[in-house]
């Protein structure tokens, strides 16, 4: 299991090799999961609980809001298991949560679950409603007021049908992102996904800046830790995305907004990182959105697969069921930086299933 | 796989367990390594660039100012792998360079690579023409100011045709060295080299004072470090020394900068350790150097070797024909101090090969 490069070189990545990592997941709901058939990330009617079941199952290893293990119809289990399994072979050294807008507030004790006051945003399909200026700045003012001990922060998020989101932002934003984004399906619904994301862009108007339309296609994650990132970044704090196509998006806002106030970044100390899922992904490009960044950036994806299992649930991340999630891809990148092994990692997810 | 006492007792070694250590590199060129036939450390024509190559290939697995892994004549490979595999298996908490005096700076990003404004030395067969007494004191300073967050640092070395130049530097320091001294050739070219070492030491002038001598016979690592160990010890931060007869040169030299200014050391948060290959190698005696030290030391090996191989190019440890440097013996005692095991480090070595 290595860490492979997809834009930039591994210099950043090797640098980090045993040192301390900050490990935060960025949860959140949109209305936008509501709509019949837009995502398979959790279960059916409970889709919204999947974020507030991650956490649960990351920070404790139980899952309390709910029976079982949020799974998919066809049964794919949530890649947060992957991020548990890390975490238990060789822990982050903080594991921290930022509730960007949960409908139900995950039962965890102990564990720091940052709230800013934010509530569940609409569905972009009738207007996200977010107040994008408001949740920019929190964000911004966390990264400036987070008193940090560790060397490095890897941001993770579990949003359900954050990819439809993330595109319509892409979009709005005018970057040129269709067919490059990623989706919990296999075979992603992209009627159901194009209609939804033309219905968000006809609700921008002539005119709009780019906090209002952020205001009305984009979702809490990405809005918040637009301001979050580049707060860390201005403190010259090593970050690492991970996550596949909505990390990218994310991007793409700091990208905009940058243009937006007439600033630059240094993103030296940034980085994305990624499954291998997301990264052989035919129906998306992570690349390609890259690529479209003003500036450098060096991005990652983890050779891992689930080839050393038998367990049917885990196969079908290997037919394209599932991707990535709850900072799976940069979970696997610290595992990989800390001597974890793929045989490692694949045992311990089974014994989850058990 | 486990760290075996030469000199002292095991209670330095067993402290270390768990701690947080620095890797050090030391690198640096001296013309005496373009001497035909006195070196193997490396490519026939190339061989200054092995500190380059070793740097590269310890922080990021890849080696970019050439195309292969820098090997020996007969196909030995850089023990860097094995240090290599080590910071793979349980990393380094911190890696970092010394630059003292290298003809090809390496390509690597992120790390910290320390530059002092030091060139490579000469030829000791006509003179190394150092200024000693300036890089002591330059290494003095470098350890006075480092901002250390570690609990230990693990110093080790690349320098072609090292063995060599502290050959020379025991013998002009008055040392009974021949015979002592290990070199990365199984059947050492002991005319060539004490040819080499016969015209160093009649470089040397009646009534040159210590740092004089150091500047006509010795290489730019063993005099920074007698500074840098020395401003370390005084800071009473632990230091292993990661390596073989070199670093225990550098010990000698240390020995005579101590009794050339009338000082004393309290030697108890230094150590030495190196492999089995040096332990064990008929043509060398580190023992007996270390014996002539006036203050006590700690001084290990690991009895690790290739016997769970069948690869060629590793058996050729095993025969003695390469034996230490990249600070592998260190690297090995890290490694045995954070349970990682023989058969581990062999399978990462054999995959570097693949």
């Amino acid at each position: 299991m290595t860490i492979k490069t997809i834009i930039g070189n591994i210099d950043f990545a090797e640098y980090l090799r045993g040192k301390k990592g900050t490990f935060f997941l960025s949860l959140s709901n949109t209305d936008t999961a509501k709509i019949e058939g837009i995502t398979q990330a959790g279960i059916p009617g409970m889709i919204h609980l999947t974020p507030t079941l991650d956490t649960e199952f990351l920070c404790t290893g139980e899952v309390r809001s709910l029976e079982n293990i949020a799974t998919t119809p066809k049964g794919v289990p949530t890649p947060g298991l992957i991020t548990r399994a890390v975490h238990l072979l060789h822990p982050f050294n903080t594991l921290a949560l930022l509730n960007l807008g949960l409908e139900v507030k995950p039962k965890i004790d102990y564990f720091p679950l940052y709230d800013f006051g934010i509530t569940p945003s609409g569905s972009i399909g009738t207007g996200a409603n977010i107040d994008a200026m408001e949740l920019f700045e929190k964000g911004l003012e966390f990264a400036q007021e987070y008193i940090f001990y560790n060397d490095y922060i890897i941001l993770g998020e579990s949003v359900p049908s954050g990819t439809t989101t993330a595109l319509a932002t892409a979009l709005a934003l005018g970057y040129d992102a269709h067919e490059k984004f990623s989706s919990s399906f296999k075979d992603a619904p992209n009627s159901i996904k194009e209609s939804v994301v033309d219905a968000a862009l006809s609700n921008c108007k002539e005119g709009d800046d780019l906090f209002e339309k952020l205001s009305r296609v984009s979702d809490n994650m990405l809005i918040f830790n637009s301001g979050f990132v580049l707060g860390l970044q201005k403190r010259k704090i090593t970050t690492v995305l991970a996550g596949g196509t909505q990390m990218a998006a994310l991007l793409l806002v700091i990208n905009s907004i940058l243009k937006h106030t007439d600033q630059t970044i240094n993103s030296h100390k940034l980085a994305l990182c990624t499954t291998k899922w997301v990264h052989e992904d035919p129906n998306s490009d992570i690349k390609g959105l890259l690529e479209m960044l003003d500036f450098p950036i060096n991005a990652y994806y983890v050779d891992f697969d689930f080839s050393l299992t038998q367990h049917p649930a885990l196969k079908l991340y290997d037919d394209g069921e599932a991707k990535e999630g709850v900072g799976a891809g940069g979970a696997l990148m610290y595992a990989c930086l800390n001597g974890i092994t793929k045989e490692q990692i694949t045992r311990k997810v089974e014994s989850f299933l058990q």
